[in-house]
């Protein structure tokens, strides 16, 4: 399994992923799953992937095979919008996934299927962030709704519906999705560290931060073991239950 | 889709459960999941219901028939143990399943499939809580895991992971099931107030407290309103991360 988020901020896109790919629980290996392609000054793109490593290993080389192409339909490079990238990217998902399709079932419930968390930015347009399924359709992250997951979803999103905000600064969106990530690592055995983590502002076209942290992070952990403390006392600031007796 | 979890204290136990129920998202209705038999000082049994409702009703059906049998290996009322209980409980939900079994499925994947929380006090024993599964077959609660969840699960599982104790009071554990639920209801539409809630202490052999939490409990949108600032502060108190510019 695994677990990434995309969040899109006033100020621009972030983006993390664990590591940890698994066939069972007795053959853990780690994969990269966030991939990028800038031309600065024109774009910067990112990928974030998560299903079945040997369709999103094919689908990233396809996305590097069509960057060396002069076809702006395939070209994620030469595209004119985030839109199109997605339709390049979901069109390259749908036909890898495909490629394997199991004739008796829908591609959501393939084990070949995988879904993707695209953002990016080209020059002329506001940056734009897209979760991308299996059937290579597409849905985009907005103002209202700022973050994207994919994977192993569930226990990590509580934090974010109640504490991310739009208008926060990057610093303390990578302490929410630590957060976020360490509920998740602490409860899913095929989530795990080490994570990836990549943003970029708006309008600069470039990645500005591109990090991995590892197992032995003293960030994550401390927020790890502070997190624990924190919430006890977040439940303890509430009111007790009166049974009325 | 539905929520229930069962606590296992030092000082006794404690359930509480949801009462959406739905067939999509056009067919909602609220259906009890929360069952109870006593015998005054000799014993209390809880039984919290997920799945297809179907066959959960034909279970408490079969178990309130058993009860008015004099056969100790079918009547809850009179068997020796709550390992027995479970036993009955867990061969009347097996049997419920397989009526409807789809041949091609296995139990768990079936459409008619439930589990159950089975929790409750026996004179000459400890109180116990089990989660028992389709198959029939159960696991008991620990002091080292002393919840047991059923439905839909993950949203609410980091904060129980996290904050609770077998140590705890009652009416602590009771706020922290309010944050897991609230954490559940506020992602998932097929989970849904009211809140059903019972507990009981070592060695009473009654029901202490049960209640219904409705939509408009003002303790239950203290715990909502205020969850949501308490965890913005418990974020806000972990150090930023800093990227080292």
């Amino acid at each position: 399994m695994t677990y990434c988020v995309g969040v899109k901020l006033k100020k621009g896109l972030i983006f993390m992923s664990d590591t940890l790919t698994n066939a069972g629980v007795d053959n853990l290996s780690h994969h990269k799953k966030m991939f990028n392609w800038e031309i600065p000054g024109d774009r910067v793109i990112v990928l974030l992937t998560s299903g079945n490593l040997a369709t999103t290993q094919s689908v990233v080389n396809k996305i590097n095979e069509g960057t060396k192409q002069k076809n702006i339909e395939t070209n994620i490079l030469r595209t004119g919008s985030m839109f199109r990238a997605a339709t390049i990217v979901g069109n390259l998902l749908r036909d890898a996934i495909k490629t394997n399709e199991n004739k008796s079932q829908q591609l959501s419930n393939n084990p070949y299927s995988a879904t993707l968390i695209l953002g990016g930015q080209i020059l002329g347009e506001e940056p734009k962030i897209f979760l991308v399924y299996p059937e290579g359709n597409f849905i985009e992250a907005s103002q209202d709704e700022p973050f994207l997951q994919i994977g192993e979803t569930k226990y990590g999103k509580p934090i974010l519906v109640r504490a991310l905000d739009y208008e926060m600064n990057f610093q303390q969106v990578v302490k929410l999705l630590l957060v976020s990530f360490d509920s998740t690592i602490r409860t899913n055995l095929s989530v795990g560290l080490p994570l990836d983590y990549c943003d970029f502002e708006n309008d600069r076209f470039e990645i500005r931060n591109q990090l991995r942290i590892e197992k032995n992070n003293s960030y994550f952990s401390t927020i790890s073991d502070g997190w624990g403390e924190s919430l006890k006392k977040a439940v303890a600031s509430l009111p007790n239950f009166e049974f009325g007796e």
